[in-house]
């Protein structure tokens, strides 16, 4: 992975096959060189006056708002909903990554997942509890829990099911959006667990900590007390405000990098006992079943993971020239190390360019310039994490973890914790794709 | 500075006098030592059980949304309009800071400024030129602009007079919204000018851009060409999702660290030019005037500020006990490198826990936690950036640049970067007032 010394046909250094070239070849480079690389015979550019008049210079512009609203040419820019009408079972809203930049996901973008709707909390009304083998029981309103000392950080959230389309033992032609839109990085604020844990004393004999929703269906999961005591949280701000409804405003449980539905929404109630609850959530929904038959049990953490969101499928190119690949990756183990892309299937590598700062369990963008010749292309990403783990080839996967048609579905969703490449094939017309390779 | 080693009644290691503990002291303690300081007779609370069942457990709930909406009991979370008719006149939208928390401000509260209304822009048809000295004038549109290399960085934004009631000779009461609500903190994402500008190519004689705005009254300002070499970046993301409208959807200038209106918003044209513009926006309303009738002449940069966030007006401290004292600082020079706070009005100090990661021209926030007695206190904050300033005293900052009454308003609007402390005086109910100390 050494910076290659080779050289295109106009001296722009090139770090892998079929177009990759190094980014700091671009950034020190002069104009002259940038302009061979780039150029404006490659990106659609005119002579620059005389400036014409558009009519929304001509007139006064409108009001601002106590909340600021989109524009309307933005209201397109959704999330899919997998529940539209909102009938008796889950609802998945997923995010549009093709279609955002950056490192945050912005909150009326962020994955949602619901089982039973969104509960209309009267954040006044809620009440956390801490119960059960504590040596103080207590109870926190939104007030106390206001004063106590809080936290930021950056997080990722997803689902364990999310990129399960990718199990298929043929690629599904779908966006980034439909195959991996079950992950989203905001910043969150709260109070950390083992401060309110402090407070209640803990009993030695407790091991876990069942955390309850508020939600109709109370949803449940059980988090070892050594992850509590890590760097959980209760969090009670998304990016700078109150929670989203489909986050669990007004508070949710945090585990950063451990699967989104153990990050308890509308959290109520988190009881220390010695044993998990073996609560239907987990030990049906998302129980990782392997192909004989067998099941990971207790599978918590998100593994490295990365994938390429410009260019995707529904984002085509316009003419061969100059491009940025982009896209992001993140692990549950801490920070990415190293991301990886390829143009040609994964024959050959280039480094991509990490955008600072690198913060552990939060997304990372990648960049790469690419200048694509118009043919064939496969691009491809891949992470390693801080922790030395790296995203396995998707023939390791497979081979570990299966592919739909092994697994019978009635056994539950096999289809969770899907940490491989993702590969966007690019025909001569620009025309995006989705393919393993 | 260095931590004090004094302890209280309890034990807890105190920082500063009137109530000031350390951080570290709290969060290393175990469960008695927490106890006894922050103390579950100190916060409301009770036993834990029965756990009643709300309303909202009782029910399936409500159906997810493609744009998710904050929930019905956050909508009184509004920025504050000195404009809300849309009157031919500047429009000032102000940012509750003591109503959010963490780093970012979430885009639905960031402040804005417009002069003429908020421009309704089809994005497909604007356009961004730039000519003037350079090799090449190009027209670039949203499309072309996406091909480039992006960047991603966290930025303050300021407006020159945030702040400007604390030129009173009289401290104004107001809530932290009123008098700071003019800077807001998000992650921008573009492409640097810097890139643009190797593709027209400069003209040696170039030093100046004149930045010129699609608003109807084409607002423009003249920016270094080292700036715009440095840091500058044409913005087309805001918190992961194109920029609000308010804030120069489609695209705006971003130049961290340089005073708002600089940013140009719905930018259009950039033009290289041997000298300044001299325009209106630039000579008459953002020329900060000093005591003796003279003006500083180009004052772009944003020092070094700092203000108390929570507690603050408005938000009344609720009995004697702990607190937490947080708020947000930020430097244009680069890095917040200390963050000291005091209960006694400047008397004793005590060194604020930084949240990490400190980056460069964003907000970071502190925090210390606070032990009210129930007795009057002057809560303060004062900051240090890695350029080795320091915000000044208010006698400092007044006698440098003078009060309201001492400069003729006639001259322009005198009140422009305000960076001195702020104060906040506790009661003994537990009010908060803005006081001069």
């Amino acid at each position: 992975m050494e910076p290659s010394t080779k050289r295109g046909w106009d001296g722009v250094q090139v770090v892998a096959a079929n177009g990759l070239v190094h980014r700091r070849a671009f950034l020190r480079s002069g104009a002259a060189v940038a302009g061979a690389m780039m150029g404006y015979t490659f990106v659609r550019s005119a002579a620059a006056e005389p400036l014409a008049e558009d009519p929304w210079s001509l007139v006064p512009g409108g009001v601002s708002r106590p909340y600021e609203q989109r524009s309307r040419f933005e209201e397109k820019i959704a999330r899919t909903l997998s529940n539209p009408n909102g009938d008796p079972r889950t609802s998945h809203a997923r995010t549009p990554h093709h279609l955002i930049n950056g490192t945050l996901t912005p909150n009326g973008l962020h994955f949602t997942i619901v089982h039973s709707g969104t509960p209309d909390i009267d954040p006044d009304k809620h009440r956390l509890v801490i119960h059960g083998l504590v040596k103080r029981p207590l109870v926190f309103t939104l007030d106390t829990l206001a004063r106590y000392p809080m936290v930021s950080r950056m997080s990722f959230v997803e689902c364990g099911g999310n990129s399960a389309p990718m199990f298929s033992r043929e690629p599904i032609q779908a966006s980034v959006q439909a195959l991996h839109g079950l992950v989203s990085c905001a910043e969150w604020t709260g109070v950390r667990l083992s401060t309110l844990l402090e407070e209640t004393g803990i009993d030695p004999k407790a091991k876990w900590i069942v955390a309850e929703g508020a939600d109709s269906l109370a949803l449940s999961r059980s988090v070892p007390v050594k992850k509590a005591l890590d760097d959980a949280m209760i969090a009670l701000y998304q990016n700078g405000e109150r929670l989203m409804p489909g986050n669990g405003y007004p508070m949710r449980l945090l585990l950063p990098g451990y699967e989104g539905n153990m990050n308890v929404k509308f959290l109520r109630r988190l009881k220390l006992v010695e044993q998990p609850a073996m609560s239907y959530y987990e030990t049906r929904t998302y129980s990782q079943i392997l192909p004989g038959g067998k099941a990971f049990r207790f599978y918590f953490l998100q593994e490295v993971k990365s994938f390429i969101t410009q260019p995707s499928p529904g984002l085509a190119l316009r003419g061969p020239g100059f491009y940025e690949i982009s896209g992001i990756a993140y692990s549950g183990n801490g920070r990415i190390s190293k991301v990886v892309v390829s143009a040609d299937g994964g024959k050959s590598w280039g480094e991509a360019a990490l955008q600072a700062p690198v913060l552990p369990k939060a997304f990372t963008r990648f960049r790469m310039p690419w200048r694509w010749d118009g043919g064939p292309a496969v691009l491809q990403s891949r992470a390693w994490d801080e922790a030395g783990n790296v995203q396995p080839t998707r023939a390791q996967f497979v081979a570990e973890r299966g592919e739909t048609k092994e697994v019978p579905r009635v056994l539950g969703f096999p289809n969770q914790h899907y940490n491989s490449l993702t590969s966007w094939a690019v025909d001569a017309k620009g025309e995006v794709k989705h393919v393993y390779a």
